[in-house]
């Protein structure tokens, strides 16, 4: 069994990408615009249609059997609009993941975004986690650990501020995984600099907290392989020990893994080497980030499977802790909700 | 001949932090306050004590032999005081770089900061620039592509507002080090999140421009070994391939280089794999951002020399351009002003 962990819904039916524009437009033309939940139409056979020829051709070609499925990353936009406008486009986010789920029940298992708004309480995304997960079958939430999208203005993620949505991710048993959407700041591009410069920070954050120690069983996955976070092990390790730490692994590894999107043989052997093949899960992004195929392999550069596959930093078993296994542990709900 | 480009004055003596300390107070207390030019004490003994035991003694037993040597890049401080706090506060930096370097003049050689402030010009660098190189002997000098400490309030290194600047850079034929300082966003660790962020971020902005084609003699060096980028180079050569870019060889290599200042064999394993050696320059940043000895490897994580000399990735033609020859290409001017 193959488990992508992190794949987004980037091949939405355009009526989805219009009800958000049309949403943000109203707002733009008039501040006082009260929104109204999506009135949305859309046939199961346009969703099938869009994912036969992407997401399920590649799953079929690439020998990967399971998708844990969210919403569009980028397309969360929680900096956009206000607080209302953002609840009812995850509603209906969401509910599209849900329904993909249901065409595809042995393809794809779901995963929420949450309807967070900067400055606004994360307590705010609980009705909405609580509905995903005990109404629809979710098995884990994104978490943007910067709603302002690149403007860095909510506390770090280890400040109390975020403790209400923890509790409830503990109560409910489901791990979130800390990705943030687009960028409004123009130094930032959002796939080639936020993305990656958000892993990094959420890490060191968690180093100079002692969160864990608090929610000790609350998970934790940081995409992107950890952004700088592996190829500056080191860094973070001496870090920790200057600041009389116990080691990383003590302090965060029950609870904090890392994806394996990263697009390129060197890049999976180096997590592979230095992160416990304990705390690493696979993932793929696709179809995301990168669509292209890589001159220097002839394969696409975010097939991920193929790097831990070849990988002699990697034992059978840990391919299979990799692929599946880990999965499991940090997802408990999967097993309950996974079909055929 | 093994040349560290990266190693700041962290041992300045505290009659310098004292003045920066001070001007700074004076601000807060009275924000209309003019601050004056350093009358700054110090005797070459004090200097030459602190220095011999650390960054001396660590060349020493290290077996490196000359440092290029800035001020302490956390204590610029750009975004402290206000631009003319700024100017004075560089001016002593850069004297007391020259200070150090003309009491050991086979052992340092000088690099300045530049008086950036947030909002104002980089134009208004350019005396201080040319003083250290044309009437002190400076040869190159950290460019802070983020002047707001963490809140990346300027526009990206790409956009003109940076041009005077570069077009100076260029006259004097000096490289700039990309390098932030301190962080005032929480979110933000200096040496654990700001500084690895930032590197990853500039060499996204650059991909998105054509710089290089404007200024095809300018320089940079991106520190901390580009921050997550080697990590991630199957994720930048296709970012760049899908927006129709030129490989990143013929797009940026030309004029991007990364240090070494990465803090485990690993890392300098994979930095040397991916990147061409002709683009990868020593450096340790000792004694700098981690100062602990691994117990991994029995010797300090900052002992970045051991790396290199240890890894099989690297020939030994290949560790002679990094250790020097590649230092003297991007430094043009360094070999005149070396000494012994």
């Amino acid at each position: 069994m193959i488990i992508d962990c992190h794949g987004h819904y980037t091949t939405e039916p355009p009526q989805l990408t219009s009800y958000r524009k049309e949403q943000l437009q109203e707002l733009e033309i008039d501040s006082s615009f009260k929104p109204s939940a999506a009135n949305f139409k859309c046939s199961d056979d346009e969703i099938c249609e869009r994912l036969e020829g992407a997401q399920l051709k590649l799953q079929r070609e690439r020998g990967t059997d399971l998708t844990i499925f969210s919403p569009r990353a980028s397309g969360m936009g929680h900096h956009l609009g206000n607080e209302q406008t953002s609840i009812y486009w995850t509603i209906i986010c969401n509910n599209m993941i849900r329904r993909v789920c249901d065409l595809y029940p042995t393809n794809f298992v779901p995963v929420c975004q949450l309807p967070q708004y900067p400055g606004v309480s994360p307590a705010n995304c609980i009705p909405e986690l609580e509905r995903c997960v005990k109404e629809m079958g979710f098995i884990g939430c994104n978490l943007n650990p910067d709603p302002s999208g690149a403007m860095w203005t909510d506390p770090p993620i280890t400040d109390e501020w975020w403790f209400p949505i923890y509790e409830k991710l503990v109560e409910l048993n489901v791990p979130a995984m800390l990705h943030v959407s687009g960028s409004c700041n123009p130094n930032f591009h959002p796939t080639g600099a936020h993305y990656l410069c958000a892993d990094t920070t959420v890490f060191m954050q968690l180093i100079l907290s002692d969160l864990f120690k608090r929610f000790p069983s609350l998970k934790f996955i940081i995409p992107h392989g950890g952004g700088a976070v592996p190829f500056h092990w080191g860094r973070y390790r001496g870090i920790a020990q200057d600041m009389g730490c116990p080691p990383l692994d003590e302090l965060l590894l029950n609870n904090v893994f890392f994806d394996t999107c990263v697009y390129h043989q060197p890049g999976i052997d180096l997590l592979a080497k230095v992160i416990p093949i304990k705390n690493i899960l696979f993932a793929s992004e696709m179809v995301g980030a990168v669509r292209g195929i890589d001159p220097e392999s002839g394969f696409n550069y975010d097939d991920t499977k193929r790097y831990i596959d070849s990988s002699q930093e990697i034992s059978d078993q840990g391919k299979d802790q990799i692929f599946s296994e880990n999965v499991y542990l940090v997802f408990p709900r999967l097993k309950k909700v996974m079909k055929g």
